[in-house]
Parts: C-alpha cells; structure tokens; sequence
C-alpha cells in the first residue's frame, strides 16, 4: 500500500477510535443525568422550591448535570473532527456558551442548598465537601471570565492567546478533575445523611437498600465519564489540528489557530 | 546573545522552575502527613492496633502517606532533572520500589479499616468512599504489575514497552486522581461520623470547631499536592528526554530509552 493511503488509513482509525470514545461519552453522560434525577425523584421525594428537603434535592442533579455533563462535553468540543472543517468561531462561541449555560445550573444548583440550608437554619461552607465545591465554583468563574477575555475578545494580541492557552486547557481538566471529587464527596456524604437505621422508614446506608446502590452507581458512573474525558483531552492524535490540515474535508476554513 | 546560550538560559530557567515546583512539592507532602498524624493524634485519641476507633486511625494515615504522597513523588521521579544525567535503570528501580512501598503501606491502610470494621460488626464496602477506593487499589495493583512486567523484565520487547510506556503515564496520573476523590470524600464521612452535636464533648462539624478546621485544612492541602503533582507530570518542558541531551552534565549515560 502507498504512504498516502497508509497514513489516509492510520487517520481514519484515529477517527473511528474517537467517535468510539466520544459515543461512550455521550452515553456515560446521559446514565449521570437519568441516574441523579431517577434518585432524587424516585427516593427523595421529587422536587419542589419551597425551603424544603425537595427544594435541597435540585442541588445534586443541576451539579452534576451543569459541573461534569454538561461541563465534560464543552471542554471536549474542539476535539470532534467534524469541527475542524470550518471556521473556528461558531465552535468558540458553542464551546463558551454551553460552559456558560454550565455555569448558570451550577450557580442555580448553588443557590438551592444555600435556600434549604438558610430556611432550616443549617450552617453553610462547613464540610469539606462544601469547601472543594465552592472553590472548583470559583475556579470555573475565572476561567470562564479569563477565557472569554483571552479568547472571544478581537483585542486580545495572538501572542497573549498563545501564550494562556496551555494554561486553559489545563485548567479545564483541573476544574473537571475537582468537580468530581466534589460530587463523590457529596453523593456520599448525602447517602449518610438519609439512609439512617429507623429513620423515615429506610434501611441504612450500610445494608445497601436500592437507593444506595442507585446513588453509589451515580458516583461510579460520573467517575466513567470525567475519565472518558479526560482521557479525550490527553490524547495529543485527538486534537484539533494547529497547523494545515492536509484532506479537504477536514481542512479548518478560515481557521485562525487561536 | 548567541542562539546556544538563549537556548542555555532557557534550559536554566527551565529547571530552576521545576525546582521550585519540585519544592513546593515536597513541602506540601510534608504538611499532609504532618497534618494526618496530627488529627488523628490530637484529635481522634492517637493509635493502637486493637480493633478500637484507635485502630481505625491508622487508615487514614496509611492511606495519605502511601496512595497519596508516597505515590505522587515517586510518580514524578523522571521529572527530576538530576536523574536523566545516569543510567535509567537504578531510578526505574527506586520509582518500582517507592510505589511498592506505596502499595504496601496502602494495604496496611486496609487492613486498618476491615479489621476496625470486623472487630466492631461494622459493614465493609457498602459506602461510595469505600467503592471508589477499593477500585482505586485494586487499578493500582494491576499499574504495579504491569509497570514491572513490561519495563523491568529484560524479556519484554521494546516495542511492547514503547506500546505501553503513554497509557502507563495516563493511568499513573489518573490513579492519583481516584486516590484524592478516596482521600476527600472519607476525611468528609469521617468528620460526620466523629463531630456530632452532644456526643464526645465535641462541638458538631457545622460550628467548625479546631479539629474540623485541621481535617478540612488537611484535604485542601491533599488536593493541592495532587494539582502540582499533575501539573509536573503534565509539563512537556519538564519531561525526561528520550533522545540525546546535547550537555554533558544532563547527558543520559547508558540511557536506553525505556
């Protein structure tokens, strides 16, 4: 076989392994939606925003959904081949509003166990849990706000760009990688909390009663997922190309490199 | 000044950077298991190897020490500057014995907490901690066993090493990643378990008395020593050289590139 169909063949076996990885993305995702609402709807009561423990119950599904689905499948935008054929900046602007909108149910998910907790007189930011959580929250803030300035405003200098970018993408697997701990911790820390020996009629946490099984799935689960994508970002023959792009079909149109 | 000595200069800067990485490093290693054996001494009653809650102590302090600090620095041994100037061999050794070390201490953590666990008809494995840190382990155990085979049996190929050698870095860092969302979750459970409103004496977890300040103060130190562990190993600039290393003083002798 000649060296340009070797290397056609090597390309699209690159190709078919990504969309493979990023399919079990997508589905590890959507598990991590269905579980955290299945759990809370189906053994916490449902939801409700009234000060209420249905009120606290928005709190774990809009985080996970927000800081790790959601979150996940932003960061690994750029490494979808079918991106890299046009110009970069529809893909900025998606990459940017969707860890915005990420951002916005982080924020409402913030404010629902701050609303239960103020209602019933619970102290805030005591836990551990508590502390990583609000400082991924506030490592996120920054950097979306330096991203944006850095990468979506025409006055930010290409060297400027250059420069912050390892740093960015860096930081966005950091802030994934602190999500998660922040949602193990959570999960677990919830699971002691409601699954008290006779209390509310359950059983406890230690003879893994259905919901335990279901919430400590959810946690396996998100573990999955922040390692599929994480495993997408590390992989360097997944990403986007920074130089010409030899095929037409992937050659990035009026591509920038920033 | 002359191409030679910017790149020399560069090189310089280089290294002085890792350093003081390096430093920033090994002094956070120190404060965590400073801090572990502090808490657990000060505030939990200290140890004893009795199936009593001293019993129990050892577990996090085996577990940071080993699945953590231990773990991280021999994880970043490569990154030393001062080991590329030699043969590779006595560092793979020291690297193979440290995370043996690692291990073995890890398995003493263990054992610390069944024995607790079954001495006190205490459920094993039913909590998410427990999940994610079994898994942890045991993925650890199988990165031992085939870091050993494939990079210190003289029969493995070089072509099965050079196969294995990125997946092997992937799973070092990810490991350490499922050992600090183990470490932050149990020191969160623990801390829910021990500070309870009028029991003890103690004040409850939510008035953060000194010994939740401590446990809370010693998982943030645990994550970032985790962060700049990652963030060394993920430092291209910082990577040991495969090929030849132009100046004599960091020239790999009898470097085989394995």
């Amino acid at each position: 076989m000649c060296t340009v169909c070797l290397c056609s063949t090597h390309r699209m076996r690159g190709i078919v392994a990504f969309y493979l990885t990023y399919l079990l993305c997508l589905i590890l995702g959507i598990i991590c939606v269905a579980l955290v609402v299945h759990w809370n709807y189906s053994y916490r009561g449902g939801f409700a925003w009234d000060g209420s423990a249905k009120h606290f119950n928005w709190h774990p599904v809009f985080m996970v959904t927000g800081m790790v689905v959601l979150y996940g499948n932003a960061a690994i935008l750029y490494r979808i081949p079918l991106t890299w054929g046009h110009n970069k900046l529809p893909w900025k602007l998606l990459h940017a509003g969707l860890l915005l909108l990420s951002f916005i149910l982080s924020v409402i998910g913030l404010c629902a166990v701050f609303n239960y907790h103020n209602a019933n007189n619970i102290s805030n930011l005591y836990s551990l849990h508590s502390w990583v959580g609000i400082c991924t929250t506030a490592l996120f803030t920054a950097q979306w706000v330096m991203g944006f300035s850095t990468f979506l405003l025409p006055c930010t200098p290409m060297s400027a760009r250059a420069f912050i970018k390892p740093t960015h993408v860096w930081m966005g697997g950091i802030i994934l990688v602190l999500s998660i701990v922040s949602c193990i911790s959570g999960i677990n820390e919830k699971l002691f909390f409601a699954l008290k020996e006779n209390t509310n009629g359950t059983l406890p946490y230690s003879a893994l009663p259905p919901e335990a099984i279901t919430a400590n799935s959810l946690g396996v689960i998100i573990v999955a997922f922040g390692l599929v994508v994480l495993k997408i970002l590390s992989n360097q023959i997944w990403q986007r190309p920074e130089t010409g792009y030899e095929e037409g079909v992937y050659q990035p149109l009026g591509y920038d490199g920033s």
